[in-house]
């Protein structure tokens, strides 16, 4: 018989992947015609929390999200999808991996714009508390690095919050001094 | 070389097809906490929309929406998929195909909720006129029997719209008369 | 002493009809600048929903929408008038007939752009089940040939919805053999 | 031949009547569920904008609304109805009469809410200057009294606004003064 | 020991002091590209609302909107700036001064736009019924000012909204004959 | 003479401190009724662009958000205020502090929710390219604080965004090596 709070069985990345698609209207725009970087921002939290819902089979709360850069502007009529993918699962949060592409209304100009990682934690409804997340079991050579990523790039997140001190974070330690 | 007005060349059904993912916010829904119809509506016409400029390759307007019903309620928070096909074109116009999917927030209670047929014109954003389509490569069992329905539901229309007389349809006619 | 789930008493078109005036804003409208039919159709269901509900004097639910064309284009800064009429009632369900005008900001152009067919289901709020609906009181002419013709339209929706055979539908194969 | 700048002529106030309907949805209201005074206002903006812009056949923007009060609660899901009727014309500006009605979402409980003034300019697109606006003509008893008020609720606002000193404005002087 | 419904103690105007800043979108403006005047009192009375209940410490509702012109066009990106200001509190109302200012998206053109008198009623969230208000202290010369002129501003409403009559209005009617 | 493109004159970091406040409505919560993440940030976004394009006196568009945590839940009705403060200008870009406070409707339950550090590009909106921007003049001991904390900041995007070695980050590398 299962134990209250044992770890859930762990699911597949496929299982929860989740394609979002938008047109870009007139109010998601600045004065320039160019989507503002916020109202993107607004869809991949929204994208990302669907995804890391289906896997947690739970509602969930955004935790972080990891820094984002806007390189190429995003036109009024453009149509952009949002690829979400978890990562890796820790105790009772998510990480989930976000991939931004555009296009043209006519379909031209297909481009890839941004990418971020944002975490998600689950909450149980009726304790309105954290619970335990399935594992993410990675099949690809390309989940399998993100999820490999995952430690590195969470220990950035307890560094830049003051949750760890820099000098005990020894897996970005190791970026700096590669040799050590 | 090409003449002027030439049709363009065929496209297969996977170049164009879309997935629209959506979350049902409190101002979606009706004072029941359920999905209004109408907005249902206006996201499988936007989803079919981008479906429809993908594959024309061309700025397109809605030309008509063929009958839709509304079996099961969806809920305040449930997640919809919006699933569009282009079907067939015709000369400057094209036939979609949306299906809707949803399930709730923890990826619960998937199911089927509706599924619809509608047209676009293709328009010339420089002469503001209707402009020529590319055919549709129909390459799957599926999708070659959304092609061959897809004569019928047009003379259905010319019928409802009072441009075609009952008693020419033939498409039609042999439905009610099968032994004909 | 009336019985439980007896049907209420008729009650005229004219107490239910409804006026619903929108004007186009940005948000509203393609790339095109013109109004999406999706969006059109969202207003279509709401101002036919208020219709229903004063009819009914009940929550309701959108049952259906009939196919819908959208012939002449409506542009930003236009004012749209819905006007919604009941037309027959059924046992637990209703139908409303919407008719769509348009003029510039000005006053200018006027038109008429489209009508369709919605049919809701009355919802009790407190079993959230379906509910017995007044029966329609057609007075005038108009109002007495939506009446009729509600009955052919039912026996489509049927076909259409796949609930009731073709060579089944009387009513519409009449209309392929008029002289039958 | 007509002067430039002559006054156009006048049209009956039931030319330009307008009637608004909707439905309070969730992110209207605050969270007492009850619609805000600030939407309600933005509603009542936008139903004697239209009105005002068919009785002047223009281009119009709010010069002045007068005060509002709030009196019964509207509530989430209720229906309003907003009537707007033009009073009276000056040189360039046009008043006009807003009632506002609800009912909840079943019919029942209808009420009257509030009703206001708002002052409209028309303006001409093309030099984008105030342009000359129609007189009104008003026919019923109703249309009468409003027509007569209309001055003294200039006054009012001429003297609100600094633009006259309280003690030339005859109109309202005599309210003070009744037997003067 | 306090008792029940015994007077809050008095706040500071600083206290309750509310700013908010906005960008026009362009949902937000008419055809001509301004601002609509009910989107500005939109804004007006969720800004007033949130100063009125920080000094009541409670949910408010809006009672009365007093009349606001509107003399300078506000362009689609241009930057306003809400600031409300609580002038008096009465029994279990209280009386919001606010002020518009505009500037384009550059900080360019600087300029003053509205301003208007709010009035909200305290509501406790329990009984759903009026409750008392803390006093208003007001130190600066502005805020003695504006507390000075509410009890004529009150006068006003209750004589526009006919629960006054003109002749017994003292404060009003002196306006009219100062030398009285 | 003014050389083109000589740098602006400098300003002071208060002459475009920027404040938003908004008030939480359901469209803006997930079904926990918590404000979701996504959409502070794109207030963040908006807050932050209105303050950059004050101190730059030109348009901007949104170059990066550095990442941000979403510690305590944001509840519906509760009312945000967002304080945006320029730290530096670097060559075409600024960056732009941002600090969100929350309370409830009442004022009550006060806390300090999130920041984040924003950086803006400032666009020419004739020649469509970056253009310079007026140097930062940090007065007080926390501006001076924000200011000199920004080029390892910069650093860091640089070493995120794959722009630069990590172990050319001399500024981040100490982070690590504090004894270096």
């Amino acid at each position: 018989m299962p134990r209250k709070d044992q770890r859930p069985k762990g699911k597949k990345v496929s299982d929860s992947q989740t394609i979002m698609t938008e047109m870009i209207m007139p109010n998601d725009t600045n004065p320039l015609n160019n989507l503002m970087g916020g109202n993107l921002m607004r869809w991949m939290d929204v994208a990302a929390g669907i995804c890391a819902g289906k896997h947690c089979e739970s509602y969930v709360v955004t935790a972080s999200v990891d820094s984002v850069s806007f390189q190429q502007p995003i036109r009024m009529g453009d149509v952009i999808t949002i690829k979400s993918t978890v990562t890796r699962a820790f105790n009772t949060s998510i990480e989930v991996y976000v991939e931004v592409f555009a296009a043209d209304m006519k379909g031209g100009n297909p481009r890839r714009c941004n990418d971020a990682f944002l975490t998600f934690v689950a909450i149980d409804d009726k304790s309105n508390k954290p619970k335990k997340v399935p594992p993410v079991i990675a099949l690809t050579k390309e989940e399998q690095q993100l999820y490999d990523g995952a430690l590195k790039r969470r220990e950035f997140r307890l560094v830049l919050s003051g949750r760890l001190k820099p000098e005990e974070a020894g897996e970005i330690r190791s970026l700096f001094h590669p040799t050590n």
